[in-house]
């Protein structure tokens, strides 16, 4: 009974309540522990004698800004698949992206900048906010349509904090390389959300089955998402990689990636459908892959062949995922991954952590030069061998799988406390339950729309 | 009778006449006065003996052409949420920001970058005319749906025309700082294009109540507007700032602040909505306050915490203005305001203003070290002390009213010009006016649209 | 028979196999022959002594992601304007940009950057190869709607070789100026689209008239393109400029040059139309002859008027084309031109030819000082006389005429090989024959679709 008084009522002070108090939290946390950096404080910038030339600014910010669209854009629109949640899928992204880039600061600065107890932040740290907002917008991907804002802001609040833990233990305690977030990003938000959407499986959500594909136009908004993600994710990698090469290297590497994704989903997608044709979905989503699997070993020596055939096989794989893999997800294992973020974040990610491991096996004196130490500074300083790189990076995956399984698991209970009122199976993937919609009254909302042109998605 | 032959022909002669008018002025303009600056011109570029690497160009032309997105895509989407006005939303952004880029360039080259009798362009002109249009189109917002091209244009032609000598006023006699347009952009835009409203009332207005509303997809596209906005908002502000920790820092600050417009919007859309829903009027507009709101501050010492706080009043005040203040400014004081710039733009421009006042008047040696004669150059130079500064900002504040409110008077007056041509009451808020709509055929538009999925707007 | 088994099943192969194929064949050239270039490579740029600023990515990059907005966004959903082909515009566009990209790779390292037998890669050749799959989306849209997918790939291999040794003669042979591809790209893009349509002529076409118009959204969803192509164009021509004031000059005219356009299409577009009206078809296209028109002289002095005559002279040319010789053109020669490509690139790109030829008859050592090295080498070395250039410029026109007649007629007979598949004339303009379309089952595919609003364009 989704109009009854009391759920309405509850309804209307939850999401106001919860975002007042994420706000007030943060912004007393801001006001005692976060300052601007050297780069950005007037007065340490000028004591310093650099020319304004030099000022970090002006090498990371373009890439910043990729990424912020990525985010906000690339996600949101990506989501706006669904026929009848383009609102949610929007509206939603955007405040997850806004309450996650403030609370990441705070999380992330007190394992990775405190200076004499206080938080530096500058443009480093808005990438690094943003690259959280991601993995929790991949969580999001997995239970799209069956949460309300309110869950999702709780989701939100607990994955910042173990994106932080888990990115600290990797980065900072096992020193592994992971610039483009494989491991930290993408493995991490997708077994996060696919864990969490396991605790929240609904047995009758073929209530809404209806309305859990894609019509004709929103499928035409998804693709929005999906090729400005495609065209601004070489500067995604390599945002927080070395300047130099090394955020150059990371750049091509990751184009060249996307193009073979892109062919191998192409290919899949006509090989494996209905005579022949090809399915939006795959290219919406499998086409990206070529982005992920790249996230670890895009600033190492990949070479420009081992970028093609990486993309490759995560296009192949992805596709190949979104055709046999999701419907035994939730058959057998009552996993509903509406975005299907497994085929997208979840395999790609896993094997973009394991081509880590190989080309980081790999590194050798001869090929990196005397970049070898701003690629892998432990090896070039003779505390690691190549093989021992590879074999943290991997144990960097495991940790990573069990943050992200261990923290889905809790964050799933959590989204389950009963006061914080999820959509009824019958209104799943539906705008209206949370948002004024246009051309919709009280009085039809019972009733199908009469111009749905309906799909269902595998 | 929009269809009776005289109008008709009238309307076929008016628009091309009066664009090949403003285009041969600005031309002929142009060929007289307008040179390259000393970074774009070859002869001038190389008697200088610098590395190419020292042009502007690598400073500013990001910044710029995130400028140039918000001003096209993004205000040219915002204001498409009209289910039947898509087409004039976007083309008549396009039309009337090609001409006040044009016509700028020379008003804003005339005050500002006058040397030898030639004003000199380059990055820095092209952000400032890109602001100026910027103005312009905020204005439009106030009189969407019920304006014709050439009265549009005809705006323009004074508007950008008054928005250069006011902003010659602040900046160059007031010495006021204002990088990110609080008062020049945004104040200014919104009262001359509530005044200019005021002035063109129309009581009869109901008769095109039905298509004042949004569709389903037509509020889509208007997302898109809304998030490259708030994507691209730090750059907007900083562009024309002192280049180093200056920029940085204001990408920064209106960075937070834009999250926290978005926390506190969402909160007070679901608070004031029925039943709890939420507004996608709200979402698309009130969230982007933060970034009006550090307009002047954001270069500033703001902290972060400031940023956070003025973002979060701004995103409140303008959800409340949106519920309860537009209704009323329409029923008491004759004011239609389509996309509500009063909201987005006039108030929280004002507050912006304000806090510039405040921020400005704690600007204290300690705070800003050697940094201090960047961001306030009379201060350190020991001219005006911090309270004379905030004085002076207040002033300029009233300046910015003053100039606004009479012109948006004048401007009024010059498009009530009968033959101007201005639509009927009976056909605002409709393409078919001004475009070859597809689907519409003459014997239709008496009609109503059979597929329309119509809402009214508060 | 669309869904005879046969064919299906040879539809069912072909896409897959081809995309395969062509696949294999770039990764094993790359495993050959692509490496990374001095500035991507860690051993080769930690060799040299240079600080990570210097890194060419720091002046190109920024530029380079514009372009590919351009390419994926701009040229995608430019061509979503038809109301039932969408999928395929935004989804092949997507595809042959991926396949050119690579392929690309390959051709301009052959010619253009060789060393050691090795081609090196890095921004520079990462702008190069989108440059060229732009060109071969021009083609794509003289095409739009009457072929397959398979057909679209063979084009692109073939057209992808020719643009290179065009591109070779013109730049490397010829020493011929054209840095944003007036010749290159737009003419040699438009008229090998061109002719290949003229080979593909079908003469029962109007089978698929009802489906050649746009939607109200499609038109929408058009604009976005647009409007992307606009911002983005002066990065477009500047993007492999010589640095610093080569590039800064080049953004500075094609800005100048696009606003004119966009006020002539405005003016001669409710000249010509009927009761004054504005057409979307001219203003999605020709509104962007401004960019096109200065792609060879851009970086030239060309000064801020001449910039405004060039487009205003585009703008014109190219809405009159749309109005007049469209129509001509398929009921005269027999040239059908979805996009009518021949109005935004064919003649807007001729003039920009021309136009390159009489300003580099102009140069002069008084007006460029030390920079006629930068821009002219030749003329600065005392090795060609100024009209010796304009000779040569304009000899660069007609070769690219001839390769581009000779190589789309070559490309007409390969796609008309029979196996190929391409659409029925009963089929075309109509994603459903490719792609799994929301909403419409194997039963509803011989009626209309109910909701469908159609429109013709001329």
């Amino acid at each position: 009974m989704a109009g009854s008084p009391r759920r309405a009522s509850g309804r209307r002070l939850q999401l106001p309540l919860l975002c007042l108090l994420l706000q007030g939290a943060t912004a007393i946390l801001f006001a005692v522990f976060v300052r601007y950096n050297p780069e950005t404080d007037a007065a340490l910038w000028h004591s310093g004698n650099r020319s304004s030339s030099d000022n970090e600014f002006y090498f990371r910010y373009p890439s910043f800004q990729d990424v912020h669209v990525m985010v906000c854009v690339g996600f949101g629109f990506l989501m706006a698949f669904l026929q009848r949640y383009g609102f949610s899928s929007v509206g939603f992204t955007f405040l997850l992206a806004a309450f996650a880039l403030q609370w990441s600061t705070l999380i992330q600065g007190f394992f990775h900048s405190l200076h004499g107890g206080h938080i530096h932040v500058g443009v480093q740290s808005m990438i690094n906010a943003d690259f959280c907002a991601a993995a929790v917008l991949i969580s999001f991907g997995a239970i799209l349509g069956k949460t309300g804002p309110a869950q999702l802001l709780l989701m939100a609040l607990l994955e910042v904090l173990l994106f932080g833990v888990n990115e600290f233990v990797l980065l900072s305690l096992l020193r592994v390389k992971d610039a483009g977030g494989s491991m930290t990003i993408h493995t991490f938000g997708a077994y996060f959300g696919l864990v969490l959407s396991r605790v929240l499986y609904r047995p009758q959500l073929e209530k809404s089955k209806h309305r859990q594909g894609s019509v004709y136009h929103s499928d035409l908004f998804a693709m929005i998402g999906t090729i400005f993600l495609w065209t601004f994710w070489p500067s995604f990698n390599s945002a927080p990689t070395m300047l130099g090469d090394g955020q150059h290297r990371t750049t091509l590497n990751t184009y060249y990636s996307l193009t073979a994704s892109t062919l191998s989903t192409f290919a899949l997608s006509a090989l494996v459908g209905e005579h022949g044709r090809l399915d939006m979905v795959h290219i919406q989503n499998a086409a990206l892959a070529g982005g992920v699997v790249v996230g670890t070993s895009g600033e190492m020596m990949l070479t420009p062949f081992g970028a093609l055939a990486a993309g490759f096989l995560a296009g192949t794989v992805s596709t190949l995922g979104y055709k046999f893999f999701t419907p035994v997800l939730e058959a057998k294992f009552k996993l509903q991954d509406t975005c299907g973020v497994h085929n997208l974040h979840g395999m790609p990610g896993v094997l973009g952590a394991l081509l880590g491991v190989l080309v980081a096996g790999l590194a050798t004196h001869e090929a990196y030069g005397d970049g070898l130490g701003s690629v892998f500074p432990l090896i070039a300083e003779g505390q690691r061998s190549a093989t021992a790189q590879a074999m943290y990076q991997l144990f960097g995956l495991l940790v990573t799988l069990t943050f992200a399984s261990v923290g889905g698991g809790l964050g799933g209970l959590l989204l389950r406390l009963p006061f914080l009122d999820p959509p009824p199976d019958s209104q799943c993937y539906k705008d209206r339950i949370y948002w004024e919609v246009p051309g919709e009254r009280e009085d039809e909302a019972q009733g199908s729309l009469r111009a749905e042109e309906t799909d269902t998605r595998a």
